[in-house]
């Protein structure tokens, strides 16, 4: 073989890859081995299943135990998102980070939100609306519900200068949870609140949040006009 | 150590990771090391190392080869999207699929696409417009720019049946690219298409594909209102 010995699982990786790409393995094609790529690629055959795991994992090759390594017929490109706190992502930028509180109160919450939140209809929750700031230009509106419940010390946070956005993630604990993405036109509140006119189109993040079942929090971020979540293919 | 075996590596991600969540590991905190950890989970090194491995991809842990395994300090979410050609995501959706050719041409690009695309500002592109039908109801506006000289085969195809978006799936190789989502407001064009509105807050996806420094195609993808992409976190 010519193939010059590849030294690490990504340049083994990228090589799979460029074949896949490439179409010298075709959608559905049977790829040799591991033992056989070890000694193409003139590296280890753990090299290998590293790479091959990592192509797997990324919904690029399909693995079965007895019956081999095949490229998928289905080809499904996976765009991983980096949901960061919102003070990062704006020094991320290279800005600096603002924070205004709009309210803060102890209400019941609309039904739509405790359905969701699978919350008793007539239960209080802790309801914040804040303003996260861009070089002091609104950035992105925060109306977040928490299960004070769930969550009793947020009962004791003001919420004035550390966003629940930030708070919550480094005191609330949560085991899994569900983000939405998706379009939406302005509000006359949220116009104003983010200082664009009524029904401009908003990005929207919807995230909810659970703890062994029960929710922890519920959160819409409307970013203002222009916001783009950009990530690499 | 009163911690019941764990028998794949699954099982042990699914405890460290409660152990994150729960603080009993903090950001920034060293965890203990693979073997103490195998020691306690009653499991081998290597299932120990692939559950962390997988949790530091996901962002939550920081390894170093020396220095051993800390909680991120900065703890960032990870959302990973699928991005199916879009026959299949109405099919997963329980609708029955439709495909509509607007218009196919051959064109000189706007700048802002020839720019992007690093084609020069004077050269043909081919031109796609195609509306995608869920249930036969719009679904999505395809408008894309495909550069010929690097796709020629793709001037040989009418795109009457087969969406650009599935046949260059399927033929057209790349080695890497990028993908923004955002929200916009629907041009007249636009809400004429996808009927509705003009000025509907639409949910859009713009990508754009390398092969090997070459540009190889430029797509936005509009959906229409209501559209939502889902995740788990």
């Amino acid at each position: 073989m010519n193939t010059p010995a590849f030294r690490n699982w990504q340049s083994v990786q990228e090589e799979v890859l460029r074949r896949i790409h490439a179409r010298e393995w075709k959608p559905g094609d049977l790829i040799p081995n591991e033992a056989d790529l070890a000694l193409e690629f003139g590296c280890a055959r753990t090299t290998v299943n590293r790479a091959l795991r990592a192509l797997a994992d990324a919904g690029l090759l399909d693995r079965r135990r007895k019956a081999g390594t095949r490229v998928a017929a289905q080809p499904v490109a996976k765009a991983t998102l980096d949901i960061a706190v919102i003070r990062k992502e704006v020094e991320a930028r290279g800005q600096s980070y603002g924070y205004h509180l709009i309210a803060r109160a102890i209400a019941v919450p609309p039904v739509a939100i405790s359905a969701a939140m699978r919350t008793n209809p007539d239960s209080n929750l802790l309801h914040i609306l804040a303003l996260h700031l861009a070089d002091s230009a609104p950035y992105a509106l925060e109306d977040r519900w928490i299960n004070s419940t769930v969550v009793p010390d947020a009962l004791d946070q003001g919420f004035q200068s550390v966003s629940a956005n930030e708070w919550l993630l480094m005191h609330a604990p949560y085991t899994h949870g569900d983000i939405a993405f998706s379009a939406q036109a302005a509000s006359s509140a949220d116009a104003q609140s983010l200082g664009c006119a009524e029904h401009s189109a908003l990005f929207a993040i919807d995230r909810l949040t659970w703890d062994k079942g029960v929710s922890v929090t519920k959160v819409r971020l409307l970013f203002s006009p222009g916001y783009q979540v950009r990530t690499i293919l």
